[in-house]
Formats: structure tokens, C-alpha cells, sequence
């Protein structure tokens, strides 16, 4: 019988099983591969403490930090299934079934993806998927953000005060998102919005991005900019057990101790329905929930 | 007027001042110090990232991080009142007022007193708050620490390596705090168990402490050293305005927005009744209050 299994493995995760295992906790870590978001980002310029740095090598630390302690590590491995027969079951791909006292969650969120060409090539040379995170990069320049919903709007918005231009690439018509967002983006001078349009694939010069072509209202036309940001949104990872209550946006519902409801279950970071989507806060969750599973372990060990 | 003014000095008001510099708004930050708590922690382990850095080398670079954006500082100054006519308007200690869009309030804690005789006399003549600040001063000598919580484990096990005796005076049993603390210090050599003790008063020869006098389980006892440090944690600076509501511990109650309930004022960190008292906690939630407050910027500028 293990005391904690933390799934996922980037930073939420990583934070859980640091504070577990400081208070005493035996942690097993259960992840495919580490880094999560962070290894698909350019450059991390708003975690306090490091003004600039890779994200892949921010991912790295990361790692290394849990490393420090006595962390059980089952790498290249995926939770299929979470059971509570009376203690926790985890269930892995390959038939594996752990048994815990306590089980927290921090499998992010996947950015969605519009699945064309050169855009897995130009990811983090110029695509991005976080207009929050890497947008600052192009102060005073020309960018494009695909998307028409929340995340576009938002992103959008943030990028009036940096860019000098933002082209929208919106595949239908109008915006859905906070109205007093859209207000303020519908008319914005430095917002051009073209309806009706497509992004049919990325180019680049020297391994950057140079541009994109775009289906523009069923006219096939080039856009020459630095920065694309992909702004459709993020799947939450949260399918894997039906013990849990979701949001309808698949958000695993928790309160602000990172407790799911299912008392010993607790979900971290960008896969629950708290805060906002950045890594100051999952780290900040994983915090919370590592010392809560901690002590929840600690008042049901034998 | 002010855009967003951020009242405190250490990690909470650092990350939301980044965050809002970030999304293009004007941050004025009014701080007495930078610093905080980790300024007096010797070294800090579970900020995700370090694996070990010393607290004062930590606040530093959460400063200088913070200054590689445009943010006006306005240290050495302390905020007595918030009020919104209309606006916000922050009244300073010397009789300045600011007046601000949108305030957050991430002013931290500070150390709780005993309340004793003899307490605020000897208060930096003997009687200390801070153990890892003023701990070297005790070299080879016999110290007392009082508590038996997180503040009070973490100076008790940094003691051990400085102090020849730590006699810890705890009004209960037992210890609670970090369980790899917890056990460095239970059956160490050095340190000396008081349980159901509490400290009666101080008392000095020569303007200088020279011991206190202890109910120790009932029976009054004169405990001679000449170092003492109060670790009974620490209490919110939340006692600036009249406009929000608090616990009965007299932190700021906010959702998970940080948000207080008075549109455009946030609290994050230690001062705010969510989550638990931690860097990575204070930092995620600078986040959070700094992108929310620079959203509700964005909304109500002229």
C-alpha cells in the first residue's frame, strides 16, 4: 500500500510531491513524461524569482527540485482509472493497479491544437498557445491570435497594450466571451478582425515563423508576423476517474484546499476549476495539496 | 490617478506587480520594506524551482525581477487608510493620498507577542521574534524558545547548530509542523522539553534579560538565559481599512479571485483567508490578484 500517488508531471505535480515528502510522506509520482505546458513555451518571464528562463529548462529544475527527496518515480506511465473501494486504486495503462491512501490529481490541460502543417515544427518558434505567457515577447510588433471565444478575447485584450497590431483570425463571425472584453476589442484600433477565415498553414524563414497562409472569407491570402498565438482554448486531462464532480468545461470541481469532495482526493493545477492558468498558481495548488494529503495520510496511516 | 496601486513588500505584492506590468497596466508599489517573512528565514527549500536558496537572496531576486518592469516604487512608505469615495484613494502615513483605479492589499504578517511583563522592555535586549535573524548572537550559549508549532520547529532546528541548550517552552505536548523538523528535534541532545509551560514574565539585570519566570506544569520555575525567542507564528497586517470583511483572525476574506468583495480591491498572501502561509501560495495568488485587478483596470479606464 503506497501513502501518496501524485498523477501528472509538471509543476503542480511537482509541488505536491515536494511538500509531501517534506512532511514526511512516502510520494510515488506516476507521470508520461515530465514538463507538461512549460516545455511548449518559449520563454518564462512570470515566475517570481526567475526574470527570464526556457521554459524546458524551468521544466528541468523543476524536476530536479523533487529529485532532492525521496520520490518514487514511475515514468512513462499513464493513470487510466482512479477506484475507492475503501483506500484509493490507480489504475495504470499497462493493467498496473496501485493502491493509496491518497491520490491527487495534476494532469493539466492540454492547449487545443488546429492540427495543420508546420504547426508542430513552428511550436515555440513563433506558434504559441498562451498570449499571457509569451505575448510580452512582442512588445511594438505585428501578431495574430486565432480564436473568437474566451481565451481569444482575453488574449486578444492582453495584447492591445503590447503589440503594435493584432490581427484576429476568426473562423465565423462576432466574439462569445466577457461582453466588456469584446467592447473593448470589437473596436480597438489596433485590432483588425477577419471573419470568415482560416489558418491553411505556417511558413517559416531560418527555422522561425515568418508567416501564415490564411483562408481569408475564401480567398487564399499570406500574413507576415512573428507571433501567431493559438487561442482556442484548453482540454482539461480530467478523464480518468468518475468519482469526481466536473464542470461543464470538464474542470475537476474543488474547493480552496484543493479537495475534490471525495475525501483523500485531492486535484492540482490547470485540471481543476480554481485560479487562473499560469504556473505561480499551480505551483501554489500543489503547495496546498501536498500538505493537505499529507496530513489526511497522516491521521489514516495503520 | 493611479492605475493599480499593490500596499506590501514582499511575494505577493512582487508577482502581482508583475503580472499587471505585464498586462500593460501603470503599478505604483508602496512598501515599507521588500522582504517580508523570508527576509528572517534562513534558508528556504519548497519555493518549486530552488532547491535551496537563502530567504534574503530569495527576496532579493523576487525584487529585482519585479524591476525588470516598469513599476514606480514607493518604499519606506506605509498605507494607514483605504477609502473609495468613488475611486480608491490609499492615505499614506505622511498624509499623502493616492488615488488608484484599483487597489491590492498584500501587506503579509507579522510575528504575534506573548503580551507578558516585561516583553516590550526587553523586546531586542534579550527578547527576540526572529531566531534565524538574531539566533548567531547566542553562540555557545543556553536560549529558550517559546512554541511548538511551524515557527517555533523551524527555529528550534536552527538553533541546534548555533545554541550549547534550547530549553522549549510549550504551553501544551507535542510539536506540529513539518514532520522531518519534528523528528530532527524530538530526541536532540540539545534541547530541553517544557510541556504545559508558559512564561510568566521577563526580567532584567542591568537593562539586559536575564531570564523569565515560568509556570513549568504548575510549578513557577526561574529559567536563567540570555536569549529568548517568541515562534508563536504570525498575525495579518490587515488593519488598514474599514471597507472589507474579516475572519475572526483578522485576515481578509476573499473568493478565489482574491477578490474582497469591493469591486477593484484584492488581497493576496498571508493577509487573505485562503490557503495556507507559503511562498508558492503568496505567489500564485499575486498572480491571480494582478491579472484580475489589470482586467478590471481595463474596464474602468476613461
Amino acid at each position: 500500500m503506497k501513502e501518496l500517488v501524485v498523477i501528472g508531471g509538471a509543476s503542480a505535480a511537482q509541488s505536491a510531491a515536494v511538500y509531501a515528502a517534506r512532511a514526511g510522506v512516502e510520494v510515488t509520482i506516476v507521470a508520461d513524461e515530465y514538463g507538461g505546458q512549460i516545455n511548449n513555451t518559449d520563454v518564462v518571464e512570470n515566475y517570481l524569482g526567475f526574470k527570464s528562463i526556457e521554459g524546458p529548462e524551468l521544466a528541468k529544475r523543476y524536476v530536479e527540485h523533487m529529485r532532492d527527496y525521496d520520490v518514487d518515480e514511475m515514468l512513462g506511465q499513464k493513470a487510466v482509472d482512479i477506484r475507492r473501494p475503501d483506500h484509493f486504486e490507480v489504475e495504470l495503462e499497462d493493467g498496473t493497479v496501485l493502491e493509496a491512501l491518497s491520490v491527487i490529481i495534476a494532469t493539466g490541460g492540454s492547449r487545443r491544437k488546429l492540427g495543420v502543417k508546420g504547426e508542430k515544427e513552428l511550436s515555440g518558434r513563433g506558434v504559441g498557445y498562451c498570449a499571457v505567457c509569451d505575448g510580452p515577447l512582442y512588445q511594438g510588433e505585428e501578431v495574430a491570435i486565432v480564436g473568437a471565444g474566451y481565451a481569444a478575447t482575453e488574449a486578444i485584450d492582453y495584447m492591445t497594450d503590447i503589440a503594435e497590431k493584432i490581427y484576429v483570425i476568426n473562423r465565423s463571425k462576432g466574439y462569445s466571451g466577457e461582453e466588456i472584453t469584446i467592447e473593448r476589442i470589437e473596436d480597438h484600433e489596433k485590432v483588425e478582425h477577419w471573419e470568415n477565415s482560416e489558418i491553411v498553414e505556417f511558413y517559416s524563414g531560418d527555422q522561425l515563423l515568418e508567416g501564415a497562409v490564411i483562408n481569408k472569407d475564401g480567398e487564399e491570402v499570406e500574413l507576415e508576423v512573428p507571433g501567431i498565438f493559438i487561442e482556442i482554448g484548453t482540454k482539461p486531462n480530467s478523464d480518468l476517474t468518475e468519482l469526481i464532480e466536473k464542470t461543464d468545461g470538464s474542470r475537476i470541481k474543488v474547493d480552496s484546499q484543493m479537495s475534490t469532495g471525495v475525501k483523500g482526493l485531492y486535484a492540482a493545477g490547470d485540471v481543476n476549476n480554481k485560479g487562473v492558468q499560469q504556473l505561480a498558481v499551480s505551483v501554489g495548488q500543489g503547495c496546498i495539496a501536498g500538505l493537505n494529503a499529507a496530513e489526511y495520510i497522516k491521521e489514516h496511516r495503520q
